[in-house]
């Protein structure tokens, strides 16, 4: 039960959108912008992983399982995999230098603005990312410390069946963020 | 020094908005939103004061000073007085029950979603805030722990001089957040 009356009974951010349509515009526009624009080095599945990681630090049940199941569709991987990522991705055999640099990143920037060093700036350009990717990673984790403070803050309900999330990945990764159904 | 090469000399999170115009553009239209829109029954000023409390609990020069002048612009206050509110807004004799409980809610999001209380969103209530004002706040707040990181964790420039973002707010009060010069 939400702490304010949104007047459905959709899950998450969904029931905050559908509440207060006008803030919604912005929200999908900007998730769709970082997470699924094709003019973007990082893939989809590389930047819901990022998503994913930042939700999991921030203990957002609803956000970590939709964008954890969005990340193993993308990246053909099941959720015991992405769980793993999220609990040790410096251990993953299965990522890339560049992409534990920018998950490093990603991390601190949870902490806080003033957490990232010029050191972890640093090891994500030898391990070849660029100004852009290094942006995006810092904007997709700092949208996310937005996303799962809404999602939380309000109070929102959300399935604790995952297997709801995994079964509608493959529907949003087609949809994307502005086809809202 | 930002942690990145921005191709502009503009400070804060207006230099990371010129190079990365994409993603610029739907950050810009939540701020118009939620910080500007007249289809609101919180002012200009207590929204640009949420933001201000938020910028502050997050260390965040650049926005606390940008929101505390628009602030100030707005409620007819000098940054002396929103200096004083941002250290003890409970102590404060100018502001209203609501917009306290509203900046206690919104103290709780910057911590993390799952800080806020029951009890903290019936006293909101008590004091007459609607669904909407708490939603609101939660956003606002939510939003500002997004752009303080964003700022922030990319390293970004800002004039220290804080006369500098007085003599700034009367312009960009009257040019909203979707004119940008």
């Amino acid at each position: 039960m939400a702490h304010i009356e949104l007047e459905n009974d959709l899950p998450g951010i969904r029931g905050l959108m559908a509440y207060r349509p006008e803030t919604a515009g912005p929200l999908n526009a900007l998730a769709e912008i970082l997470l699924r624009d094709d003019n973007n080095t990082l893939t989809r599945g590389e930047r819901e992983l990022i998503g994913t990681y930042v939700s999991y630090l921030n203990d957002c049940f609803f956000c970590q399982n939709v964008h954890g199941a969005l990340a193993g569709h993308y990246l053909n991987c099941n959720i015991d995999q992405i769980d793993a990522i999220k609990q040790d991705f410096a251990g993953s055999a299965d990522l890339s230098g560049k992409m534990k640099a920018l998950l490093n990143i990603a991390g601190s920037v949870q902490k806080g603005g003033k957490a990232v060093t010029e050191e972890q700036i640093a090891l994500a350009r030898t391990e070849g990312a660029t100004d852009q990717e290094i942006h995006d990673a810092v904007l997709i984790s700092a949208s996310f410390c937005m996303f799962n403070r809404y999602v939380d803050g309000l109070g929102t309900a959300a399935p604790r069946d995952r297997q709801f999330y995994i079964n509608r990945a493959p529907q949003r990764a087609e949809d994307g963020y502005l086809i809202l159904r």
